[in-house]
């Protein structure tokens, strides 16, 4: 019988999950079911959500459990299957979890992928929830208009550099709020933003935001809350929209956190400010894949990757994320 | 030439203005030049927001000056015209100040009152802005659908009693907010609200809010801010809207004040939070006012007036409303 290295929840943090919350195993590849797949991961999604996923704290979705394999998105390839619906060969992203082997039931695909003149990888970024989220948030909640003034938080992250291109397809002036200067030039050179401000140079917000956005901003992708959020909404221009689409800079919730209240900001511009979760577009996913695919191959939609190699990688790279290391769509390749 | 007496700003409020902020003056009517018509005032306004029209402070208008007429909406007849748009006996409500016999260019008229069945006062309050705003607020902003469960916060007020029965007639389920047992008779018995809840009563709102409304907040319509409406944003359902259209419980924004964050709640219910302001939708106000005036003659809008007679009652009138002293739409009235 086949074995396939994993990396499990060896211990339930309290706060960001840290190398020593998990440990890498080696396990015996059971026999399929009817009805279950067998694939072989070639990459595995690292991300901020995760660090939910491990609490105790009541979220989305039922915490891991303890010595069960980390929960994750991964893509790779069908090297067996008892469904129908699925032959060896065949790309596909899903629910498969930090291991090299994963025996899932077919719902544990999200898709196939069948983009394959494009990297795999980008099916666990640009292609998956990261460009599917800047997609829809942007668009349908955010509504921009041609001259529109976009301004994104996180701006060179998995989605805001998406949102950020998007908004400039259509016809928006993009500004990033990014921290440090290497994010920033990212911003400018590798995703076009208009103009890029470093949030963490000690320079006044406020004032630079004023000179970046004259007229005021008409659609504010928030991605972190907290204080710079505070600063975009007395910026607002009449009619703005607010996307919260994340509270990264918020470390926790409880106590619940304060802040200036936005009541007055919005009722004077008459702006709306309104939440976005991705899986409410589900539905929809086939409309914008397309679209993203082929603006990514025009060249018309970058994206930046911060691959680790090998699955002891794995278990550090939660942590790797919230020091603010990675450069990209943080993802560990498992083989070419 | 006639006289006429009206209500001067004596001296410049440092807050909520005061009896002593008024002075009640006897001045000559000039006679009309070209483009003005002379109103004979029946009923003059009396509203919160005439707090901000004599403050220093910028606002969406520039201050009363000193010694100039308290700025209003009144409702009265034409007496005399020099405009070919009017003639002496028709029913105007305009910006004509606090004073007896206003000479105004036509412009200031907001429009003839030609639903002379009902009585004059309405077209101050139900047949006014406060109706204007409930209208458009909860249906264009709020998109009630049947069955949806609608918070409204100073409900027995003029726009919030409006709120209610507007919602009804959508076939949604109203709780009110108020302050006081006279206030949440009220909601129940003259504007059938389905429950309604005293947030002064001590008793715990959170508790009573989730009792009135068990399956969550669908639509929050927001007249107050502050500590009442944190607590309607922790029980808002999923996909809830919340109307920002007034913060009345918040005494200054200098210093800014600070609550809970509410974006967590906005991502998690997928939720928006989107201010309102009557005026930009009076390009529209003539496809309100017909249905407004008609669900007035079935006695399916019902509205609370609160009437007080003679000029000399006006300069403390506005006092009185923050000292909470009114039971409905605060009105002067002039003469039969």
């Amino acid at each position: 019988m086949p074995t396939s290295r994993r990396v499990v929840l060896a211990a339930r943090p309290d706060g960001i999950p840290q190398a020593r919350h998990f440990a890498v195993a080696e396990a015996e590849v059971p026999d399929l079911k009817e009805g279950e797949i067998l694939v072989r991961n070639q990459f595995l999604s690292v991300e901020p959500a995760m660090r939910g996923w491990v609490s105790a704290v009541a979220n989305y979705s039922q915490p891991v459990g303890i010595g069960a394999v980390m929960r994750s998105f991964a893509s790779g390839e069908v090297v067996a299957s008892r469904h129908p619906g699925f032959v060896p060969g065949e790309k596909v992203t899903g629910m498969f979890g930090w291991q090299e082997l994963a025996t899932v039931p077919a719902s544990a695909v999200s898709r196939k992928v069948t983009e394959t003149d494009l990297p795999l990888s980008a099916s666990l970024g640009v292609l998956g929830l990261n460009g599917l989220t800047a997609y829809f948030a942007l668009l349908d909640v955010g509504a921009p208009r041609p001259g529109d003034t976009v301004v994104v938080s996180t701006a060179a992250g998995s989605v805001g550099s998406a949102v950020g291109q998007i908004a400039r397809l259509m016809g928006c002036r993009t500004v990033a709020i990014a921290g440090g200067p290497d994010k920033v030039r990212q911003c400018v050179e590798d995703f076009g933003y208009d103009a890029a401000i470093d949030y963490k140079a000690g320079e006044d917000l406020a004032t630079a935001l004023a000179a970046a956005a004259p007229r005021g901003v008409d659609v504010y992708f928030d991605n972190t809350s907290g204080p710079v959020s505070d600063t975009v909404l007395a910026q607002l221009a009449i009619g703005a929209r607010v996307v919260l689409c994340g509270t990264a800079s918020v470390p926790s919730w409880d106590p619940w956190p304060t802040g200036p209240r936005p009541e007055r900001h919005l009722l004077v511009k008459r702006a709306r400010m309104a939440g976005f979760i991705v899986f409410d577009y589900a539905a929809r996913y086939g409309e914008a894949l397309p679209r993203l695919a082929s603006w990514i191959r025009e060249g018309r939609l970058r994206y930046a990757e911060d691959i680790l190699d090998g699955i002891e990688a794995a278990p550090d790279a939660i942590a790797g994320l919230y020091r603010g290391e990675n450069r990209g769509k943080r993802l560990i390749r498992l083989h070419d």
